[in-house]
């Protein structure tokens, strides 16, 4: 449909945040909006507002704009999100019961439809409607409900046998919250969201010792 | 001490990846890691590597490497990290709380000194040690402890209002967890992470409906 190499990482970023304007925009019944509407919602430049959407074809009319509900649906097709997506959770500890819980993730095509851990204590209770089941049922639900997608929320040092695990159980696409340099076999999607380091891109920038 | 202007953001967050190999060399008490060592040990290229340190100056000798120590405390002293930094969260939600008990943040330098709510039923409750206090009382909090960094977990509704009035208390950094477009006025840094962008970013590169 259209070439996946070499986007950058920034830009898939990029693309959730114009699409989640141009719902709003569409939902407000604005028929069209300019590049520069689109940056200035979202804190990045009209330019880059402009080169984001060339990787993927020619949108919106020159000199006029776009329509926020055409390229709101071609964006969310380009991020696979013209369907919905179950999604697993591996650990059942604060942050793993708190991602379980977490809107956002529903709002944008994303269902927590497992979660799962391996201390005994935990197995049976319930976090919202989901029951927290034994990893060793993961293999037997990734394949009876296709499952892709996986969120990991264990200590670091459990991190890559967990993410094997999962690999074995068929899982493609990982989110590692584990403060843990995992690696994956080649064709597995592996992205770490290291809570720590989003302080630091803060203290880096603050620059107050400096 | 450095220049700070056009360093990627994606090079702040490696130098973390880099920071926590270097930790870990170095307790093993390794002398001397190539860019090659540290670029597998991370998961990128040792040009990376090269390319992201010499944004900063000179480092290690030429042919032999560097020094995981050396190089471990002038990472940290780039990331802001030769310190520790006092650090409040709002709203004391599920998130809010998980993000209060997350280890990972007190290991990197990070205190979490408060956590606040509007919410009348939550106030005087404990999330681990920390008793959550009203919204009203983080001015004063935010001035006794010189404290710069926050952390939003409130839901969208509210989130712009809530950044207006931490930086009116004098908050500098802040990271937020809503899901919504956030301005902030100049010489405040905003950071957000949108948990289910991260989703997004594997169904972009699974590529599965193209």
């Amino acid at each position: 449909m259209f070439k996946k190499f070499k986007i950058p990482e920034a830009t898939v970023g990029r693309l959730t945040a114009y699409s989640r304007y141009l719902k709003e925009a569409d939902e407000k019944g604005i028929s069209t909006v300019s590049s520069q509407q689109i940056a200035k919602a979202t804190g990045v430049t009209p330019a880059q507002v402009r080169k984001d959407l060339a990787y993927f074809g020619e949108f919106g009319t020159r000199g006029v704009g776009y329509n926020p509900r055409e390229l709101y649906n071609y964006i969310m097709k380009i991020l696979g999100l013209d369907r919905r997506w179950p999604v697993i959770i591996i650990g059942a500890g604060r942050l793993g019961a708190a991602l379980a819980m977490y809107g956002g993730f529903a709002e944008r095509g994303f269902d927590i439809v497992g979660i799962f851990d391996v201390d005994p204590a935990k197995i049976g209770n319930k976090v919202g409607e989901i029951e927290i089941r034994p990893l060793q049922e993961l293999k037997e639900k990734v394949k009876d409900l296709s499952i892709k997608l996986g969120i990991v929320a264990v200590p670091a040092a459990s991190a890559q046998e967990v993410v094997d695990f999962m690999v074995d159980c068929g899982i493609k696409g990982i989110i590692n919250f584990a403060p843990a340099n995992i690696s994956v076999p080649e064709g597995i999607v592996l992205r770490r969201v290291d809570l720590a380091s989003q302080l630091e891109y803060l203290t880096f920038h603050l620059g107050e010792s400096r």
